[in-house]
């Protein structure tokens, strides 16, 4: 894989995704986490509240939805507003670096959805081998 | 997110991946696990031993790297072949269906080496605030 050099706040970074402790590993593990895609396709289309990311993204529970903002919004990806209202109303939204990612997410969508019935159909010829 | 319906072996398969019990979050979950896109890559330029695998991918575990390549095998993406010598040698191998993730790889490895200063400094921002 190639090496590449990237200016962090005037620090350089260089990434290896095969070395041990390279942070790009961490990076690959927020792209590719399932709920971080999800949610970040729920935002796709605009900002939305807890309770609508919640009803949205079936079978997440509370615990790991909240986690799962948590790290996005510290990844800099989802951004987190709290508008003075009774009760307060928490909106999350993507941010730019949050939308560089929407390409990425629809392909992961894409390859999914094309690909399903090719990966469900490897895996009955394998168990029943 | 849309709809699809995809064949399966004459089955109509119809996705949601905002569905709880949809088989596509388990493709998701293969694309997004970072073990299996580190050894997509490196099959990329071709068949490797496990060795070969074990040495280029620092920090994978024994027991992980094994787990993956029995998990892409089971998916249709990777073919073990084994070969008669002394002692057997174990190849590796994308499949058609394997290689048709190589597009979607690249992408990852390409939106993680780019944005890796912008998250390493939102975090950051964040853990500091």
């Amino acid at each position: 894989m190639k090496w590449g050099t990237h200016l962090r706040e005037s620090i350089q970074v260089e990434t290896d995704l095969f070395a041990r402790d390279c942070p790009s590993r961490q990076v690959l593990d927020r792209i590719g986490d399932r709920w971080s895609v999800l949610v970040v396709a729920v935002l796709r289309d605009g900002p939305k509240r807890y309770g609508e990311l919640a009803a949205t993204i079936q079978g997440v529970s509370q615990k790991m939805l909240t986690q799962t903002l948590r790290g996005l919004e510290r990844d800099g990806l989802v951004t987190r507003t709290v508008h003075a209202a009774v009760p307060p109303r928490v909106d999350y939204a993507l941010t730019d670096l949050g939308r560089s990612l929407l390409g990425l997410v629809s392909a992961l969508e894409s390859w999914a959805t094309t690909h399903i019935g090719d990966v469900l159909a490897a895996r009955d010829r394998y168990d029943t081998r």
